[in-house]
């Protein structure tokens, strides 16, 4: 299991989380909420694509993708933070995309992303 | 100025902030806390290198960087984040880096960012 106990106690926190793309002129950053971003399994996560234009054609070039997030203020312990890496697309009109819409209107799509590997940063 | 109220009120508020450099392999993320940016003038921002080592060598190759910066829960208004993109060097031995020490026993270096553009993410 990638997605553990304690990824998902980071992404219960509040928070941004950054999220990187590759595109023909160079790396591309965004950024989302974690609490946007929802478990859909064990190694998938899914958050709201609303602009993310840019983001959107990257992927159809190169899927590979990183992410950060972190939480500092964690109850459950020291500052803490992970490095995700993986690979993503953007989906759309599917049953997911359904789902997102109603608590996130304006997304356009969902950005689903497939972790392959993490990476303990900070603490 | 560049780093102007709106940007030193999101640096205000705790949160993550991510740290992009470029290296023959490709993008290399970290983070820091927003807690740890100190603004050093209207275009420069400053925090300690614990590790870094794959940043500080990217950096020797490509000064070229990006960060997002953001605040979900500023109490003056709706949730902002930044992107910030500039260029940046490791410095160490000098009176920046002893200042940082005091604070940050632990740091081997300051990463200073001259920051180039700003952009407005979120919402």
């Amino acid at each position: 299991m990638i997605l553990d106990a304690t990824i998902r106690a980071v992404l219960g926190a509040e928070g941004s989380a950054t999220f990187l793309t590759n595109g023909a002129d160079g790396p591309h950053l965004v950024a989302t909420w974690q609490s946007y971003l929802e478990v859909v399994d064990d190694e998938t996560l899914a958050f709201p694509a609303g602009g993310y234009r840019v983001t959107e054609a990257n992927l159809a070039r190169d899927p590979s993708v990183q992410m950060i997030i972190a939480d500092k203020r964690s109850p459950a312990g020291p500052a803490i933070g992970f490095r995700l890496t993986g690979a993503a697309e953007v989906q759309s009109g599917n049953a997911l995309h359904e789902r997102l819409k109603v608590k996130y209107s304006w997304c356009r799509g969902v950005v689903v992303m497939h972790v392959k590997h993490l990476e303990r940063i900070l603490g």
